[in-house]
């Protein structure tokens, strides 16, 4: 239970970090869209461990395979499975270590859950590495978001406290694939890999805030009270390890200011209602008003650390420490970026598809 | 659609401001809990509009019935339909706005997506007055989890700015009802009036920030990867009109911290697993560790300002000036807090009958 | 749990026999429908207990009342809430026999499910009672799916082993209305009222066949393999009280017939992809092929007869005899009439939405 | 969309009968169960054709892999992805008559809905061959109900109008394993055989019906008015291809007969409370009763013909004439059988979940 996502447009996760396989089926994909492996594979390249300092060793190809729902190029209108075969585990530590949780990890959680019988090896479900079937959901999402000219985008603002500078939407456009942490702002980018080496150097990890965007999201979208927009793209973020916050347009900074500056002023620009600022996200009443949807979302600093923990040995039910030295992400920011992305471009893709501005089939 | 929210505990929402009433349907409460309208009543009045600056003067009765689901004084496993009928309500100038939507507020994007169908007096399904249904579910939820000694309570943490300091437990559970803002710092709560006092006097309004914890939460309650604790909380959250950012735990200021920092130690207290400190909230991998379970939330200012706004005229379709000057809350912060206990009640009872931990039948 | 229904167009069931009332939310409605009280009244009408040797005596009036979700006379997109309070309820005969099961009803069942907290009186939650706000849902349905020219008719085929002849569709507009057990074969009808009246001479009750019939159906309904229109058609009418079986097509017989006989034929009509036969009941795979839905639906005599009865005392855990002889249908198939097109209706407009066919807002 | 099933215990559908493979994923599946490859394979065989003259001479090899949710041969909480590849598939014959639809099979509905795009090869997503994903999903259902002394039978009651004797149980354990037509009476069977054998040397096909039967089912199972024992059930049921009726109990039968014949008297044996008659199979308001649940399922005889038959060009919108000769299953109703036992196993198995009878982790 609770590895389904979505109405109309339905993603079910499965896998593990070190079984045999992470994948993803989406139920309710319109039929006809045009759809190769190549279009998956390119998304979920994104949050491939790259090979500067905030990313971990470990080689994964993490080739995408669609098992099911495409014939001829395109969908059928059946269920899509995609998968990647995991490759290059090594679960020795985790063995060794079984019994002792890793301070700020699923470990302990998922034990007392599934009764010790979860697998454990690699984080098991509770690995970064089950993103990579998000991704490949949000990949045929984004697709089909872009039918209709809607565009996300995700961007690292923020780095063990290094904010980046504002940035234009072309800039973000231009720079953040060409960043090392998936920031518009060079400067920064330069700032925060410091940073990182630092807190690597000294055995430790820094976490940060991740901005996502969606233009041309048509207003209406959302489906108040409880399925509203903020509410079902929040709980799509927080399946993502280690999000411990998620806001929208100004979000918390809202709470400083007055109804006078919040309030966002109606005018007509090009025949249609906009706002002149846009500190609601793109959102007033949980249903979108057609200016971009704004979200940000705080990553916590990756808990897996190369310093002496305190910890319990749960079948001794004893005091323990937890002394763990392998490859680690260092910041997990970066790679956490195109799963944002994702899980905006999925969420959205199940109102659009619901509202109607993406038909059940794609002539 | 989008009106009901849960799997097993499942509450539907309706009414309008203006309607004939408001109301809710929970689905799947257990049989045999003793339950009477009185019950319902008081935690309905917390959200009740106070004498205090904060408040609007409409005398709002909110007479709690229940018309289903209780026979005999106890619970009986059928549907709880219970509601509160409208009086006292003023839609003359809602008729005379009615194409000027109202910044910061639904009127546009109700407008747009339900074609100008909508019942906008006094903003319909997107009025604050909507969630007395979900304290009267909340009101049920916190009965449910108080025979399992699971206690919730939510507070005014700031306003306007202006912070107040951490309490304990007790001072929270003693200074909260007695507080005109919901706040546990006295001190504070002085501040915080003045600055509403004088945002009203100028027309003007603040926000906030409220928190929600909930005690003795067992260990294993959440269902990962989607149907996670903190997203069906943070779901359930940005339910509240106003509500703009969610986070659990040390939030948006994770994202500044080392992970060696951040991560709680495990320790072994009374023979229990627990954590020597709650930087996550009390949720590790989306299920809950046995901590408390820690939210805030941010709490926009309320759109109703006394001052003129532009807006466009959507009839027209030209720019238009909406002066407004009925009476409005000047803070909704400290009516929203008892909104919050009742989402969080909400969503950790479904999880708790999903679990087992609270049973099909009270006996 | 259990007490709603659909997907994107989903009704909510509440309400008791002998409680305060008996009701429906319908979330999901499109905006923009007219719609008064009459026009749900007319319908619910169709199930009060007539003049017949059929029906019960008690004088039900079951005045609907719409709380929500209309305004101006049209349908608002918000939670329509609609029900009848409940009057002319004597209640003593339940109370007396309480621990007495009363066969073939759903006492020990739900005494045993609900702790015994279940509202007994009258059949509580299990009384065809409830079925008014089916109705209720019904009729609304009813409106959205004419506004696309689908039409749904059922009638009375068979009761106590009579069979009527099959009568063409303008006859069965014509005749159903004005049969007292709506059918619409009148000499059938005649035999059938004298059955009736012998079976309650003698204390006992009958049961039959009901048929049901969607005209003008789009092909394309339906989201197999499990959301089959098959299967969502089934579940819906199952829930009609004393159900105990649901066919389409030709059904059972078409376990004896051959494929070359029980194949429909395709041919081209109006330049429309038509079959000549209609043994599929116009379903093929799960999917609506354009021709009339047909269904079939037998239902049990009701378990309601004035001869003594086994049953147990459930308190005493002893063997018991049950006497009851109050007022009851003795063959409730005509009132399950009006009932069996509502929940066809219902469940064929949740995929009408769904699919388009009929728009989230009726300009 | 639709390829979902359940909501505690929920399998979702995908792969096509001339694609990649055919699968199912389970989500919610408690953890701790043993579970072996082998588990799963034994149960997928019963489905496989045999040698008899009922089936197909396709070789279908059937290994099923296990991709996700165990480990160390037992399960984990986690989703449990199960598949089978596809292997030995000519799919020149669909592709010639890509635009001839089929009668009495879904190629018409299929390629309206979808747009033409549908897997139309061996019938994509609506071949017999999906349901080998169902029976994976009910191997592990049918262990998980042994753990409580849940068993579940289905068996031929009827094949081409020729009945099979009732038979008691231990009778039916013996005989249906060991009839080439899964049916309890060997007489019986030897009649269809050669009625199947003479359908097919005249190029036709029979229909038939299944019973299926599961014992030890605690009452108190099955959540109305809407989730209803036999909703949930015939939903399920109605997924399986060719299944045109369902019914409980007496079922259709019930419809002839008198209330006084039909209730099943309750009496107390070994200190419980059961019926002395099943009419009831089971199930009284939607809900378990503690007695054998008994359901028959109508198979229409399989459209897959060897006769020529009247069809339509759907590209060139015009009559058209379609002979195919490929091998075909003269019957499909033995194949079928271990599908109702798989999707009666289902869907008990989501109840028994949710009532807490099954527990979340096996230990």
């Amino acid at each position: 239970m609770g590895n389904s996502l979505g109405n109309i447009f339905r993603i079910t996760s499965f896998g593990e970090s070190h079984g045999r396989c992470v994948g993803v089926i989406i139920d309710g994909c319109p039929a006809g869209l045009p759809l190769t492996e190549e279009d998956i594979q390119s998304e979920v390249d994104k949050r491939r461990p790259g090979s500067g300092p905030a990313s971990t060793s470990r080689s994964e190809e993490d080739r995408v395979e669609i098992l099911s729902g495409v014939y001829n190029g395109r969908t059928t209108g059946a269920p899509v499975c995609m998968l990647a075969w995991n490759r290059d585990v090594d679960s020795s530590q985790y063995l060794e270590n079984r019994f002792l949780p890793r301070p700020g990890h699923a470990d302990f959680t998922a034990f007392t859950k599934y009764g010790g019988f979860n697998d454990f090896r690699g984080g098991g479900r509770f690995s970064g590495r089950i993103t990579a079937g998000f991704v490949m959901a949000g990949a045929i999402a984004k697709k089909l978001l872009g039918l209709r000219g809607i565009e996300i985008m995700a961007y690292t603002v923020e780095i063990g406290g290094i904010k980046a500078r504002r940035a234009e939407l072309d800039v973000i456009r231009t720079n953040v694939d060409a960043s090392a942490l998936r920031c518009a702002d060079p400067a920064a980018t330069e700032q925060m890999l410091q940073a990182i080496e630092k807190a690597r150097a000294e055995g430790d990890s820094l976490g940060g805030i991740i901005e996502g965007i969606a233009l041309n999201v048509p207003a209406g979208l959302g489906d108040p009270v409880f399925d509203s927009l903020e509410g079902d793209l929040a709980k799509a973020l927080f399946a993502i390890p280690a999000v411990k916050g998620v806001e929208f347009g100004s979000g918390f900074s809202a709470s400083t200011k007055r109804g006078s500056e919040n309030n966002d002023p109606f005018a007509i620009e090009d025949g249609k209602v906009v706002t002149l600022t846009n500190n609601a996200g793109g959102i007033l009443g949980g249903i979108s008003n057609g200016m971009p949807v704004v979200t940000r979302v705080a990553v916590k600093p990756t808990p897996s650390v190369s310093q002496d923990q305190e910890t319990v040995d749960m079948e001794k039910m004893e005091p323990a420490t937890l002394s763990t030295h392998g490859r680690h992400d260092a910041c997990i920011v970066p790679r956490a970026v195109p799963v944002v992305a994702a899980m905006m471009a999925v969420t959205l893709c199940d109102f659009a598809i619901m509202a109607g501005t993406i038909p059940e089939v794609i002539r």
